[in-house]
């Protein structure tokens, strides 16, 4: 991990790019992080449209963590996003996705494994480094949580990093039928919020993946609007569920 | 509003026993809560056991809200139930519903109709009075929020009483029709808690309703567990639900 820019905000945040390899990455740390008194780790992920255009909805998520809540927060890019290298697999994943959605019938299964199932196989790992890495600085300490989406990812990381105490997870887009399978293995805490009006995602497909996840304490929070309307306090309900399950 | 009996707690809270006309009820303050500094009100509502059942549960959620968020709440009996003169006509329909759930068929709408209808029509408007005399105690002001089940007196006293500035509805058990229709012209802030395995209730027909409701805020929060098994970090929810919408 190369830290390659460091801000401290006036809340006492202090923003570090990095690169991790060749993939590019933000931490967020708290003022009062210190090896004596190690800030705990929040995982935040998104959807593949790169970090620069997510970085604002992404650092406003982290800095609050960070500010109110005294938790460490990072975030890596995604292959085939952003100023990483083109995954021509993965372009004509979307390509198909558009070219189903254009002619207006439902998307296919087919096309949401070939869209998702090489991003979970090839992210996830990525993100289990950039927990290695962030967790081996004496100002982190584990367990660690995720938050966000690909919720595909986020499940895939939850079932199989036992470091990932808990997580938060955002309902849709296309879950592969697999992953529904595989959320049978997710045991952790889960907070799953859902858009009710997802102008992108199917509300009932959203239902059964939180029906089909496998761990004892899961709480659905549902509310109105669009995929990009989720309220600003369910940030603070999110930072209150990590507090209560991130305890060393 | 005669009070019975006056027992003050060691965490300060002033809990009271009353009668309005023939129905008991019990309120409880905060020991902050004063003329000068009214305390805000939430009425809990609560499933026709009777209150003497109910107290446990209803005691603790009040004394709760009032410790440590500062509310006064007030719960009062529902016609037909505890100590209150049976309702033979109430008391028909609930034969009725356990006959045909002895009898493993699904509930017809007119066992529903008959067994929510008549409740919502009386209980609605004793709820208004019990509201009626709290405001008037120079100790409570508005406005006011409700919590709890029945849901579809709920629904009604959220539709219809303006002093209603937000309320907290327990999903379950069984909704008539018409309840449906009218949770559309609830426009008040909404908390809707659903018990994802209730054993009474069918999910479905909780999540219509949710969908239903016509306000624009409105939030679901789904947990594992039966229908009482509701998890105590609700409360807290519930109670920072309230206190973003109950300001005067």
């Amino acid at each position: 991990m190369q830290f390659t820019s460091e801000q401290r905000h006036d809340d006492g945040v202090l923003e570090r790019e990095f690169t991790l390899g060749d993939i590019p990455g933000i931490l967020w740390t708290p003022g009062s992080a210190s090896a004596a008194a190690p800030a705990t780790l929040i995982l935040i992920g998104h959807p593949p449209l790169g970090l620069r255009r997510m970085y604002p909805r992404l650092a406003a998520r982290a800095r609050h963590y960070a500010a109110r809540y005294g938790f460490a927060a990072a975030t890596i890019e995604l292959p085939g996003s952003g100023e990483r290298p083109r995954w021509p697999e993965i372009e004509q994943a979307r390509a198909g996705l558009r070219e189903a959605m254009a002619a207006g019938g439902p998307v296919g299964g087919e096309i949401i494994d070939a869209l998702v199932l090489p991003l979970v196989e090839k992210a996830v790992p990525e993100w289990q480094a950039a927990l290695d890495a962030c967790l081996a600085l004496p100002e982190i300490g584990g367990p660690a949580g995720y938050e966000g989406g690909v919720i595909s990812v986020g499940v895939r990381l939850a079932a199989v990093e036992p470091r990932i105490a808990a997580a938060t997870l955002f309902a849709g887009s296309f879950v592969p039928e697999s992953m529904v399978e595989e959320a049978r293995r997710v045991a952790v805490p889960l907070l799953v919020l859902l858009q009710w009006d997802d102008e992108g995602n199917d509300r009932q497909a959203s239902l059964n993946l939180f029906d089909a996840l496998g761990s004892k304490e899961k709480t659905l929070h549902a509310n109105m609007g669009g995929h990009t309307g989720v309220p600003q306090f369910e940030l603070d309900a999110g930072a209150r569920f990590f507090a209560r399950h991130l305890k060393r």
